[in-house]
């Protein structure tokens, strides 16, 4: 059986994007803007003809609910759902909840750029009785001591991996076209694996909000349109220099 | 370990309900009352500090929506979903897209309420070509045969007895709290297995929409609050009062 279509949609801008804040694992909810973001991305779902199958998300309420809408939008509501932490967004450690330009002015470009984009320098961990720690958070009971209280984009590849050959490969194995709707971080690791980006340059990758991605798959799991299709190129283009200048 | 929780909640008003239609199987979505119902669904589950570890649905959008919109209320959107075509409305034949007042003038009280009511006579089945039937919604590509073209309420309870045995038991027998999202008859057909209700009585149960309806049950899965609890029993009350009175 040919290998099904992987589909890959970054949530809609949340209240705390539009706020400029560090958010990780913080469960913020949508803005408008993101809501609209997430409709728009099942409406070019369902224009292009590429209905899901099945679809994975985060344990977080912006991918959930950023899949459910565009799910809605495409008239595929009614499909399988599985959610892992694993596709979580990068725990953002100490800086959860901080303000991005604050901390640039706090601490200067260089060691903001290196918590921001250096493959294996992660924030300090974040403070179990901090305001902004998932310390007691009940979704996360069931990991235990594997859950994160800072990461880097290194510590989201390790942990998101085993999920993607676990979980996601049986399903694209299976023939399924399948949605992860998901977060920067942890879409920027799923796409380093697979377009086979080094540690250094994916640095310069950002992935926009609400556009689905779509990528084609060989046997081997590697893209036979390396880097993927945005099923809205020009906006894509747009939202990607954006993101590029987050925290100025 | 003890029986978990049940929890069953009844979608909220669709804008079909608000048009006096008959549904059934037709994919309608929640009219915006239905989502302010569900939405303080959520918000009852939070009050009564009932937290669903697992959410069951039906493939039918205003089910889903529901469940979505109380689980978002209840900050509980990232549970595990399971999904099945058997927690579905009863399908309700020819009569699907036909106003209900119109239906009882045309075909008589006593025909109108043996097809609304009656617990073994289903409506005559529907067209392949009607334009509500469901023929060729990949949605229930899988299910092919069992697909059914009409249903009487024994019909529900002969499809939704095994998903309960299979599928919600175990999740019971775990411990869980679970939330079965649906509909008023494949609720009312599990309610009459639950409680034990002769073919005869389930003619007058009535389940509000909106309302989540609490089920504690011993080793047996037999209820030691029989009928079980609303978690807004006044509201309940109210409500079974006009579902009685639909079509007049």
């Amino acid at each position: 059986m040919a290998i099904g279509t992987l589909v890959l949609l970054r949530h809609g801008e949340s209240v705390w994007n539009a706020q400029n804040l560090f958010t990780g694992w913080v469960d913020v909810a949508l803005s408008d803007k993101g809501v609209a973001e997430a409709s728009r991305g099942g409406v070019l779902l369902r224009e292009a003809g590429i209905l899901p199958d099945v679809v994975h998300t985060s344990l977080q309420r912006r991918a959930i609910t950023t899949a459910n809408l565009a799910l809605d939008a495409a008239d595929r509501l009614w499909i399988p759902v599985k959610r892992d932490w694993r596709l979580n967004e990068r725990h953002y450690g100490a800086l959860q909840g901080k303000n991005k330009k604050q901390t640039l002015e706090e601490f200067g470009e260089e060691q903001f750029m290196l918590w921001r984009r250096s493959y294996d320098t992660p924030p300090p961990p974040i403070d179990p009785d901090d305001e902004y720690s998932q310390a007691g958070d009940p979704r996360y009971a069931h990991i235990g001591d594997a859950a994160p209280r800072t990461e880097c984009l290194k510590d989201v590849v390790a942990r998101l991996i085993p999920y993607w050959e676990e979980a996601i490969v049986p399903d694209l194995r299976a023939g399924r076209t399948v949605l992860v709707a998901a977060h920067g971080n942890s879409l920027r690791a799923l796409v380093k694996h697979l377009d086979g980006i080094s540690d250094e340059d994916i640095a310069g990758l950002n992935i926009p909000t609400g556009i689905p991605l779509r990528y084609d798959l060989d046997d081997a799991l590697k893209p036979t349109n390396p880097g993927g299709q945005y099923l809205d190129p020009a906006a894509a283009d747009a939202a990607i220099s954006a993101v590029a200048n987050q925290g100025r």
